[in-house]
């Protein structure tokens, strides 16, 4: 199945490293296509967050003449956001630690944006 | 003068790189402290994006459980916008072309926000 497969590149993300805590995939209006998540944090809060961040996103990169979104990245004391769109239609969200090595994490969703944007 | 030193410190920013456009202090509720913009780059449009993209982001790290907000970037595909807190009330936004590297506007980034939010 199709959500599996997705669920199965959520998940390789995940152990790419110990500082993924969550991920997922959501449409650009905002709906949950799949997501490896800890408990206690909320599925429809993420896709909520994902969809807003994206959205004031590519106004932002078209305002201020950026070209078309790629990319959303949020730092947080304790920890990072990263959004990434796979395809045109969905993006990948990761939830990292702050101990996080951006240069990894940011190959490593890549990698699953190309996989995932295939299975889309 | 204040305002003098604050140009002077996002002067000597755009100088750091040559994939650094332009850069710019702004309020956290979106009024323009200072900015150093290329000809027809519109003052108040960064000011008014800057602003949203931080409360926005503000409510992300929160939402998510990231801890208090520190910097936002979006990536397009012709640059980046970059925005670091300098202190609690002013941003440092810095708009960049595709060509930067990231790791080295975020250390030029850092060290301008330390110096602009000990003038603040």
């Amino acid at each position: 199945m199709r959500a599996d497969m997705i669920n199965s590149v959520l998940s390789e993300l995940n152990g790419s490293s110990a500082d993924i805590e969550a991920s997922g995939v959501v449409s650009t209006d905002g709906l949950m296509i799949a997501s490896q998540l800890p408990a206690g944090m909320d599925e429809d809060r993420v896709g909520a967050m994902s969809a807003a961040m994206l959205s004031l996103g590519d106004r932002t990169a078209s305002e201020l003449a950026r070209g078309d979104l790629e990319q959303v990245l949020i730092k947080g004391k304790n920890g990072y956001v990263l959004m990434a769109y796979a395809g045109e239609n969905a993006v990948v969200t990761v939830i990292t630690k702050s101990s996080a090595k951006l240069g990894l994490i940011f190959l490593d969703i890549k990698r699953a944006t190309q996989d995932i944007a295939k299975l889309l």
